[in-house]
């Protein structure tokens, strides 16, 4: 069975030596509190993540949910881990204070969820889910909804669930059928289906709180004619605990290639009574609220996977001794060298490494905007709202990308072992699957990032991102040990740019060379972004090695990661440029009914 | 459920216009009678894979196989389309004449080969084993051995398994610790556990062979002292028929992560009945017989999975309706235009039409070579013979590597569909697993290449095969339509070159070199390899084109992909060069104690 081990040492050398977050936090209110319980949080979040969820992921993802007269069972444990998982507090922790929470930063939040993403993903799915429900209705939701549902949820008696999908729709939300009739009591009726809720339909939590998008019967077409709707599982009765049963029912689950721990449902709403979250019609935009926070935590999960997955790779080809190294015996002791010894065993291991590390410092960084971006004055936020939207795309694609990729790594570092379910490597691929899809896949993220966070205002954001960067070289340029690092981030960050313009203007000819650029360009974005807190980790560590540490040994391991990602990873940034800049044609000269041709006669 | 059809289009493309298997055939004895058999086998092996094959997919996946009492019972249907298999003369289609077999060149069934890979991977290893074993009695086997084993397993009739993994030893074969006892009458008592074997238990047929490796008493350490015995489950009987049960048990069965319609078995050993293949001793050499046609066999497994994964990526994206095309909507009268509009999603698309065209041109062409080793004069065998061993490990890794790319795009087409079983495309990404870890991985792949293949003979045989491609780089330097073919290629073929020397000379100094370059080298190799068949393939659609065809749509294809292969797809040497010449110092720097430190306290 694979084991956890929460990243503590790697996790401070992020929160303390790159991102300052006691600073950070010091900016923020009541952050002087932060400040005191980070250790706390880390310390007792690892313990819930390594002995309470670790030992059910595998369980989990065995037993899967079952429905039975509407009734959905979890794995075992699973309950029992979510009521400590309440009793600990857990829940509160980020959520304002007016409402019963702790507030304490969202950032501390985002560092928690690593490690349950790392130690059972489909079980930190359940309360995962609260968070975007929780989020919209601190938002958009009235005084009287915050009461009766937005405590509740913070209490983490009750859950949340994102109702979008449709069986024809999910990218194009613009075409959804659900339908909210309003009542004369200013409630709702809504009536329709809606697939793959994430658990949708489970007995953890007292009650269920759906966002549901749904439209009103005289709304316009498309995405400005959506609105967002609370629908609970119980109906609050007068006490505002769960009361009747409203009309909304899981018809069935859905049998997927992983995360089976979660319930992943079909939702049938058949007039079920809902209350209206912000405005008519504006529903989309209520529904970003959840849905930014969701897609850098399904980056969060892409990274969290890789994590765990390196721990469980690195313990095996430590063990596993097969073939001697090439240069001669390494433990001739031994009946063959443990694979660690082999450059290509080491090479998909550094993969691992340099992606989890790298990832790691992206998302906590990340985590300091969206702190601002709830705490911040107005100039601070707007910023950093800027950087936010520019850097969530790339969060959640490039990581998850990157989560595939490494996570496999993982297997094929077992060999024919990693394919056996028993050993576990194989569920990390098979969990990570999901997250280039959901919250928006990767093509939409690419979409996302390219059309509208950087060509719809003529790359104003990126400049002032790539700004950042160029100031972050210019200030290592001098640094004769910072050579290796400045000279290729200059040359990529200023090729980030031109890459961009040339896109761009392509774009005013033809719009398809948007979408025929972008996955190459989000791709190509991660690998820079990723390559400049590499180059700030290696500045750290050659500092540190430099002044002399009682752990040399760790600060040199950081320093070789960075340059094994300059030398092996980030030059991948050659084939996305090639491929982003050849043009649409590429794409679009055949003819529809060319494709098959082949196969069809 | 997915659909399948043979692309029996292009597989005659492949066959007639671009490798001239008639010409080629007419070459070897018997030929006539292959070339006259071609259409029938194509046409009838397709309506069994697409009419038999295709509707067991699913089914296999989903009930997997059991073991009670020692009794493997394998899914519904799997046992009636083995007999309608050998009812179909299908097993002694490629085998020799003397012992039952039809003579047909052997590519002919690897052509067959791919309709099965496509329709039921799993299915498709009960008898795919049995080549492995045919393989081995044919080449080192005595008359005796052959007349009683390999014409059962001509006939079909009996089943073959290769039995090499020990649970401490895959890729180490050196290390196996089962024995092999000889005794008085010339047979020996085989005793020991070997994991992992395909098919190594199930009642398909009336018996089962194993080819079993094993050392003698005094066998000396290392591969050197390993030998090959074959070891049925039913002992022959005076008749030659399945008689007494031989002492070789099913000890359990693996859950896997894919090919859940294969058994896969843990066979226990215990002073069982086997005979000597070949010498004492020399195993090693028996077993490659075995293992180089399997390997080329995994390179088709990936392609074939390509191809049913791309048929039914398109069907969806021609169906499915989201979003309008950024240029505009395509399909004004429906709701939202098909997702094949959108050039992100035709780059998925065309990324699995490259590679599985491409792929079938490299596997046919390969396939050629495979008749000629058997069938050719003293001199061509010889040739043969050195560009199918350096072409094997990049058929069986890089098209593997590519296969589980592209079935992975294919769920991707699907958004979160794809994530769901009732729709099969993840169930071609599971399957496709495998086939970058069996019979040898991805990196064992590339140690074969560059270090045995390549360097053993300082790049002789590579020079053999690049002048090649520089001799058809000639030929076509002149066609001004080529332009864009030749030049890349030109300039890739010589780089192949360089880099080989540049690892080669770096090898001389540190033997680690090797292994540090060798998957981003094997890759590249396979960028380089696919792209020379993919401009003798748009040679081929233009010269079409510009005499005028009825199938104009089909030629303009052909050349389309080319186009897109070249544009998109072959910019990745860019990164794999600059990654195998990073040296091995990226990879041999950390400390071993020091990868972990992120984690370990």
């Amino acid at each position: 069975m694979p084991t956890y081990k929460a990243p503590l040492r790697d996790m401070r050398f992020v929160m303390n030596e790159l991102l300052d977050f006691e600073g950070h936090y010091r900016t923020l209110p009541g952050g002087e509190e932060a400040v005191e319980v980070i250790d706390a949080i880390l310390e007792e979040g690892a313990k819930f993540a390594e002995n309470v969820l670790t030992p059910l992921n595998q369980v989990g993802d065995q037993q899967g949910c079952k429905l039975e007269n509407g009734v959905v069972t979890v794995p075992e444990g699973f309950k029992e881990a979510y009521q400590q998982y309440v009793e600990g507090g857990w829940p509160s922790m980020n959520q304002n204070p007016e409402y019963g929470g702790q507030g304490l930063p969202h950032s501390l939040g985002m560092v928690l969820n690593e490690m349950i993403c790392s130690s059972n993903l489909a079980w930190g799915m359940y309360p995962g889910l609260s968070h975007g429900a929780m989020s919209a209705l601190e938002h958009h939701g009235t005084e009287e909804l915050k009461q009766t549902y937005l405590t509740k949820l913070i209490e983490g008696r009750w859950t949340g669930t994102m109702c979008l999908t449709e069986p024809h729709c999910g990218t194009d939300l613009g075409l959804i059928k659900t339908r909210a009739v309003p009542q004369a009591d200013g409630s709702y009726q809504i009536s329709g289906t809606k697939i793959f809720i994430s658990a949708g339909e489970h007995e953890l939590s007292e009650n269920i709180v759906h966002l549901v998008l749904a439209k009103l019967p005289d709304a316009p077409e498309s995405t400005k004619g959506i609105s967002l709707f609370v629908v609970p599982k119980f109906l609050p009765d007068a006490q505002g605990e769960a009361g009747e049963r409203n009309a909304v029912v899981c018809g069935s689950i859905e049998h997927k290639m992983g995360i089976h721990g979660n319930s992943t449902c079909v939702m049938n709403f058949d007039d079920a009574t809902g209350y209206m979250v912000g405005q008519p019609n504006k529903g989309l935009a209520a529904m970003f609220t959840m849905m930014n926070a969701a897609r850098i935590g399904v980056g969060i999960q892409g990274q969290g996977l890789i994590e765990v997955s390196f721990q469980n790779a690195l313990a095996y080809a430590r063990d596993r001794l097969q073939m001697r190294a090439l240069s001669g015996p390494k433990a001739p002791e031994k009946s063959a060298d443990p694979i660690i010894v082999h450059p290509d065993v080491r090479r998909m291991l550094l993969t691992q490494k340099a992606f989890s590390e790298g990832g790691r410092a992206l998302i906590f960084y990340t985590a300091q905007l969206v702190d601002t971006v709830e705490h911040g004055n107005e100039e601070q936020k707007k910023e950093a709202d800027e950087i936010l939207g520019l850097l969530t795309p790339i969060v959640k694609a490039f990581l998850t990308e990157a989560g595939f990729e490494a996570t496999n790594e993982g297997v094929q570092v077992f060999g024919g072992h990693g394919f056996i379910q028993e050993w576990g490597m194989e569920q990390f691929v098979r969990d990570a699957r999901i997250t280039r899809l959901y919250e928006g896949t990767t093509g939409i993220q690419a979409l996302d990032l390219l059309g509208r966070k950087i060509l719809m205002n003529q790359g104003e954001t990126l400049r002032k991102f790539t700004k950042q960067i160029h100031k972050y070289c210019q200030s290592i340029s001098q640094q004769e040990s910072m050579h290796d690092f400045a000279k290729p981030l200059i040359e990529l960050n200023k090729e980030w740019g031109e890459l961009t313009m040339k896109i761009g203007m392509n774009a005013m000819k033809n719009r398809e060379e948007v979408g025929a650029a972008s996955v190459d360009y989000l791709m190509y974005s991660g690998y820079v972004v990723m390559a400049y807190f590499w180059a700030q980790m290696a500045e750290i560590a050659q500092k540190k090695l430099a002044e002399g540490t009682s752990e040399q040994a760790f600060y040199q391991a950081k320093l070789d990661t960075a340059r094994f990602y300059y030398a092996r990873l980030l030059p991948r940034t050659r084939a996305h440029a090639a491929a982003m800049t050849a043009g649409a044609d590429t794409l679009l000269a055949m003819e529809e009914s060319a494709f098959g041709l082949g196969f069809e006669v």
